[in-house]
C-alpha cells in the first residue's frame, strides 16, 4: 500500500462561462466541484494505475466534507483527521471566448497542535501497511516548515521510503530528514539554490540536485517540463526524455511523476524503468485537462518512446 | 411570525484580491462565505429589526449544509427541507486595485416533485403561526413557474397575506393568485409590460403597476431606486421618496423593501407608514456593502426624512 499525505487538500470548483464579464454578472454554463490539491492528484493517479493507495489527510468544515465525499465517490480509500478549520477551495473561471482561465486559490485552514497530533497517530498506524509514502503539496498556514521532516523521520523509523514533493523551507527541511526521493521542478530548484537554471543546461541542474542530495535526500528527481526528468541518485545519474513536446497541464504532470516514482519505489523497479514510467505518466497527465486524470492509451503509447540515458554510461 | 420562503438560497463566497489577474493565479487576502439569496436577505433584515421570522427553505448537499449552518450562526430560525441536489454558490471576486467586482452565479439544483411536496407539508404547518409570508427570489431550475402561485393559494386558504418579490413568469402567475403585495422593480415591470419605463414618468409606472393589479395582485409597490417607491393599492396610490440619492447595493435595498413591507403588513401599519419604513430600510440597506445588512443608525436617521405623498390628495 502507498500512503499519500494530504495536509492541505482543496475542493476545486470550476465555472465555465461563454464570455467572462470581469466587471459584471456571469451565469456559468457548467459547474464542476472535485477534490483537489497535489496530494489528492497523486492519490487519484495511483488509484487509476491500479496501485493500492491510502490517502492520509486533514479535512474540516463543509468543504472538507465535500472533499471527503468526492474522493469516496471516486473510490479512493482514505483516512481523514477532522479539523476545526474549513478546508480550502480553489475557484477557476474558464473563459470559453478568450480561451483562458483565472484561478483563485484560498490559503487553507489553521491547524492546531492537537489536530496535528491526532493526524500523527493515524499516520503511524498506517505506516505499518505501507511500502512507500508520498508527501506532496503545500502546508496549511500555521503548520511549521519541519512538518514533513517529522513525518519522514517517522517513516524512516518504520522502514518506509518517502517521496517528497514540496517547495521552499518545507522541501529543504524535508530533504535533511533523508527521504528516498525528492522531486523538485526547475522553479523549486532555483528557489532553493538562488540561481537561475532555465536554459542553464544539464550540468547546472545536476549541481543544484547535488546540493539537495548533500542536504540529505537519498535521490533527487528534477522535473524539467518538456525536457523530462533528471535523476541524481546514489546509484548514478539518469536523464529520461519524452518523445515530443509536452503541452497542457503542468500541475497534473508533476503530480503524476510523483505518483509513478512512488509506485516504482514500492515495486522495487530499477531507476531506468522507474523514470520511464514517470515520464510516460507525466506526459499522459499533462495532456489531460484535469489534474489527477490521464488517458491510459496515452500512457501506454508514450511508455516505449521515452528515451532514458545513464550519465557517464554508453 | 413572518414566514420567508427561500426555494433557491445560495452560499455567497467572496474573495478579496489586491489586484486581480484574470488570466493567472490569484491568492485572495480575505475569504468570506455567508448564506445568501434574496429570501435569506429578507429574513436577515427582518431578524435585525426584531421581527419574529421563520425561514422556510430548500437546501441540499454540502453547500446546503453551509447555508443552514451559516444562518443558524446568525440566530435566524429556519425549517429546512433537505433535497438531493446541491444548493448553489455565488462567487464574487472583489478587485481592490480596480475597485470593481465580478460575480459568478450558479443556477441552483434540480428539485423533485416529492421534494416540493415535502416542502409543502412544512409550509402548510408553518402557515398556522404566520401573520405574513414573503416569497422572494428566483425559482431553482425545474420548478414550474406557477410554484409561487400555488404557495399564495395555500396562504390565502389559511388567511395569511403574502408579499411576492419575483420576476417574469413566476411574478405574472403569482400576481394572478391574488397576493397582498407584489414588489417589482423597474426592470421587472418593463419585462412584464414590454414597454421601456426608465425616465417615462410616474403615470407610465402607475399604468404598468395597474396592469399587475388587474392581473390579480391586491397592491403593487414598484421600487424605483433613487426615486423611491410607488404604491398602487385598493385604498389609493402613494409615492415615497428618500431624502437623497441612494448609492450602493441595489440587491440589498430591494430585499430590505420587501422585508419592511411584510413587517408593516404583519403589524397592520397604514400604507403611508408602511412605505416610509420600506424606503428608510431600503436606503439604509443600499448603503451597506453586504445584502441583508444595514446600519440601525442609518435606518433611524432616514425614517423621518422620507417624503410620502398620496396621489390625488393634498
Amino acid at each position: 500500500m502507498i500512503g499519500v499525505v494530504c495536509l492541505n487538500p482543496a475542493l476545486d470548483i470550476t465555472h465555465h462561462v461563454a464570455a467572462a464579464d470581469w466587471a459584471g454578472v456571469n451565469r456559468p454554463s457548467a459547474v464542476h466541484a472535485r477534490p483537489g490539491g497535489k496530494g489528492l492528484n497523486v492519490a487519484r493517479t495511483l488509484h487509476a494505475i491500479g496501485a493500492d493507495v491510502l490517502v492520509l489527510g486533514l479535512a474540516g468544515g463543509i468543504t472538507g466534507t465535500g472533499v471527503i465525499d468526492g474522493l469516496a465517490g471516486l473510490g479512493v480509500p482514505a483516512t481523514w483527521t477532522r479539523i476545526g478549520g474549513e478546508t480550502r477551495r480553489t475557484f477557476t473561471v474558464v473563459d470559453q471566448a478568450a480561451g483562458g482561465s483565472a484561478l483563485f486559490s484560498e490559503p487553507g485552514p489553521p491547524v492546531g497542535d492537537d489536530e496535528l497530533a491526532d493526524f500523527g497517530v493515524a499516520y503511524k498506524e498506517a505506516l505499518d501497511g505501507c511500502t512507500a509514502v508520498v508527501l506532496s503539496g503545500s502546508l496549511p498556514p500555521g503548520l511549521p516548515p519541519d512538518t514533513y521532516a517529522g513525518l519522514i523521520a517517522l517513516a524512516a523509523a518504520a522502514g518506509v521510503p518517502v517521496v517528497l514533493d514540496a517547495h521552499g523551507e518545507a522541501l529543504l527541511r524535508g530533504a535533511a530528514a533523508g527521504p528516498a526521493i525528492v522531486k523538485p521542478n526547475l522553479a523549486e530548484l532555483e528557489a532553493i539554490t538562488g540561481r537561475p537554471l532555465s536554459g542553464a543546461g544539464w550540468p547546472a541542474v545536476a549541481a543544484a540536485a547535488g546540493e539537495l542530495r548533500a542536504a540529505g535526500a537519498q535521490a533527487v528527481v528534477a522535473s524539467l517540463g518538456a525536457d523530462g526528468l533528471h535523476a541524481v541518485t546514489g546509484e548514478g545519474s539518469w536523464r529520461a526524455v519524452p518523445p515530443g513536446p509536452v503541452a497542457g497541464n503542468p500541475t497534473g504532470a508533476g503530480d503524476a511523476v510523483a505518483a509513478a516514482l512512488a509506485h516504482g519505489l514500492a515495486l522495487g523497479r530499477p531507476w531506468d524503468e522507474r523514470l520511464r514510467h514517470a515520464v510516460a505518466l507525466g506526459t499522459a497527465s499533462a495532456a489531460a485537462p484535469v489534474a489527477g486524470e490521464f488517458s491510459h492509451d496515452d500512457y501506454a503509447r508514450v511508455l516505449p518512446a521515452v528515451a532514458v540515458h545513464r550519465d557517464g554510461a554508453g
